[in-house]
């Protein structure tokens, strides 16, 4: 499926496997939701098994409304600039894990792609309530960790060749 | 309004004038709708003057959505990585441009933006149909133009210290 918007244009539908490249490379994703009265988007850390998308969150105003409407979009994209982009839009729904032991599996995976990313284990989630009895600033909230159950998949992309191979 | 998960942890809420700076700032961000049987999260790219958010699209699911659901959610962020970021979220209406001299303007909005970004002037949006006696590589589609009447904007942040900067 392509669409053209001038000669040197390339706008098409990312393959399959393309898609799934893109999900399981980038880290940051966005998810939407809604009450049916207002839409949220907001960026999320995310891992993808190959399966399920997995990410956490505090208790806030995406956990209330996809408790209330398990039905979510999220997106991935990368973006060199408006010609050069590929995106990702996955709609599936929200499932919540309170299993201790699909939490403690979910942690290693975003532990797993820490040390991919080189980044810092401290943006693993932390699994254990410290209590109200720790001074405020070493206060920790024990975070919503779920899954995006995937019902359909689908893949942008654009890459404009430069005007130079046109000839003109 | 701050929230600490750990004495070096930075996290609060942006101030009016942080958010609009990264609004102004940016060039692309995600749009969320909804028709309230599903949600829609797409990026695209668009100006902001200060008081409206402008954008463009060819006519497909999001156009329906929002001409449906008027009501959006706009979110743009800025992400180092997943300790040094910045998100603004934009609740508001969808408007579409149907003047010929308020698309017009949008599209110098665009062009003005171009320039600042030094990217290519294609990124701006055909303004006149070319029509089908043109050879189908050729052909363009007129695209739709609105945009999004802001009613509530609210910023988040996220700028964790180094580890080395505690003493430990």
């Amino acid at each position: 499926m392509w669409a053209a918007r001038s000669s040197n244009d390339m706008i098409g539908t990312l393959s399959k496997d393309a898609s799934e490249a893109l999900l399981l490379s980038a880290s940051v994703g966005r998810i939407g939701c809604t009450d049916s009265y207002r839409t949220y988007v907001v960026p999320i850390q995310y891992v993808y098994d190959g399966q399920f998308i997995y990410a956490h969150a505090v208790e806030g105003m995406k956990i209330h409304m996809m408790r209330k409407n398990p039905s979510v979009c999220f997106e991935v994209d990368e973006i060199k600039d408006v010609h050069h982009w590929k995106s990702v839009i996955v709609w599936g729904r929200y499932d919540e894990l309170k299993n201790e032991y699909a939490r403690y599996n979910t942690l290693l995976l975003f532990a797993k792609k820490s040390v991919q990313l080189k980044i810092s284990p401290n943006a693993i989630p932390p699994p254990i309530d410290i209590g109200n009895d720790q001074p405020l600033e070493k206060a920790s909230i024990r975070p919503v960790i779920f899954r995006i159950i995937i019902e359909e998949m689908t893949g942008r992309f654009e890459n404009m060749l430069p005007e130079a191979s046109t000839g003109k």
